[in-house]
C-alpha cells in the first residue's frame, strides 16, 4: 500500500470510528473493505446528491448538512428530514436494503463535505457482520420516525401550528432569532404553497408575533410562538 | 412441562417455522422463550389491537386481516396498510425497536386470529439473536417503503387517480368486481373525505366506469379504471 492510500485510510478511519459504535472491534478485512471503498466527495450547495433512482452509496455527512426530500412526477417536492455532522444516509444506499423500495432524493443545503462508502462493498461487508447490517437497519427504522412526524404534521395539523413549529426548530437549530428564508422556501420545506406560508406569516405578523422583511422572518415575540407550536 | 403446554408450543412452532426462515436454525432455548411467551388471541371486527402507547407485542397474523393507521388528537385517522395471514406486526413492539418513536394504532379489519409474542420477551431473543434482530428490523423497514407510498400518494396525487388504484388493487385483492365498501370507509382507508370520494364516485359512474349501489362499487370498465390508476 503506497504512503498517499495509507493517510487516506487514516483519516477515513479516524471518522468511522466516532460513527460506528463497534468500530474497533470489526476484522480488520472488514474495515479495509469499507475504507478502500471510501472517497471524500464536496458538495457545493444545491448541487444533487442523491438522483431517485440507483444506488448512491451510503454517504456521511462530515461537515454543512444535506436535505433528504420526495419528488412526484410534476417535479413538486416535499422534505422528509435534513442530515448533519455525523448522521448517516442509508436511504441512498437501496443496494444495500433490498426493503427499500421507495425513492428519495437527496441535495446539498449547504456547501458540505461527505463520505461515501460504495454500496456493494457496504453491502458486502454487512453480509457477512451481522453488527453493521443491525446498525444499517436501525439508522433507517429511525428516520422511519422523522418521516411518520413529517407525515402526521402535514396530515393532521393546521397551519399555523405546522408553521409555529418550523420557525422555532429553525431558530434553535441556528440559534438566530431571525430565519432567513424566503417564502417559498419555508413553503418548499414544509410541503405548502408560497401563498399559503405568505398569508399565514402576515397574520403572524400583524399579531406582532414575527417581523417579516426582505432579509427573511424574525421572531418577536417567541412564548406566544412557543405556545402556537405547542 | 405438562401435556397441554406441550401441545400450544407444537401449535405455535408449527407456524413460526414457516414464517421465520431461520427458525430451525435457532438455539432450543430461543424458540422455547418465544413460544412460552406466545399467546392465541382472537379479536372481533373493529376490535382495536393496539392503542398507539405502550408495547402490546409482536403481533402474527394467522386468519383474518389487521389494520395498521395514525391517528391525530382529533381523532381523524388514515390508513398506513393492512396485515393479513402470515404478516408480522413489528410496529405495535415499540419496546423491541427503540429506534421506533411514534405511534400507530392497530384495530380489526374482519374477525382475526393472531399469536401475539411478548414485547420483552422478544427483544431477549433478539438481543442475543442477531438473526432475529435483523429479521425484525427487516420487516419494520418494509413497512417504511408501505407508508411513503402512502404518503406520496397522499401528497402527490390526484383524486381520480388515486381512487382507482384504490379500486383497482381492491378488486385485485378480493377476486371480485363489486367493492362492498361505503363511500366513507373508502375515504377513510384513502385519508380523504366521504364527500369527495361521493364526488368523484359519481364521476366514475356518469362515465361508466363504475356503478354505485347501495351494495357498494362495481367496476364496469376495468380497462379504463387502470388507465386512469397509471
Amino acid at each position: 500500500m503506497d504512503k498517499m492510500t495509507e493517510m487516506k485510510d487514516i483519516q477515513f478511519e479516524l471518522i468511522y470510528r466516532e460513527i460506528f459504535p463497534f468500530w474497533d472491534e470489526m476484522p480488520d478485512t472488514d474495515k479495509n473493505d469499507i475504507c478502500r471503498h471510501s472517497s471524500a466527495v464536496t458538495y457545493s450547495k444545491g448541487e444533487p446528491v442523491h438522483d431517485g433512482g440507483g444506488c448512491s452509496g451510503v454517504i456521511l455527512v462530515c461537515s454543512g448538512s444535506l436535505r433528504l426530500f420526495m419528488m412526484s412526477e410534476e417535479g413538486k417536492d416535499i422534505t422528509l428530514y435534513r442530515l448533519h455532522r455525523g448522521d448517516l444516509c442509508m436511504l441512498s444506499a437501496s443496494c444495500v436494503l433490498d426493503a427499500i423500495t421507495f425513492e428519495v432524493f437527496v441535495d446539498a443545503e449547504e456547501d458540505s463535505e461527505c463520505y461515501v462508502i460504495s454500496g456493494p462493498a457496504f453491502a458486502a461487508v454487512s453480509e457477512r457482520n451481522p453488527q453493521i447490517r443491525i446498525f444499517a437497519l436501525e439508522t433507517a427504522v429511525s428516520r422511519f420516525s422523522d418521516v411518520m412526524w413529517v407525515m402526521q404534521q402535514i396530515l393532521f395539523m393546521s397551519m399555523d401550528k405546522r408553521l409555529a413549529i418550523f420557525l422555532s426548530d429553525e431558530s434553535a437549530r441556528t440559534g438566530l432569532d431571525t430565519i432567513t428564508l424566503t417564502h417559498g422556501q419555508i413553503a418548499r420545506y414544509m410541503g405548502s404553497a408560497r401563498e399559503v406560508v405568505s398569508r399565514m406569516l402576515k397574520y403572524f405578523s400583524n399579531e406582532g408575533i414575527v417581523e417579516v422583511s426582505r432579509g427573511g422572518v424574525k421572531i418577536l415575540d417567541k412564548k406566544r410562538l412557543h405556545k402556537l407550536a405547542r
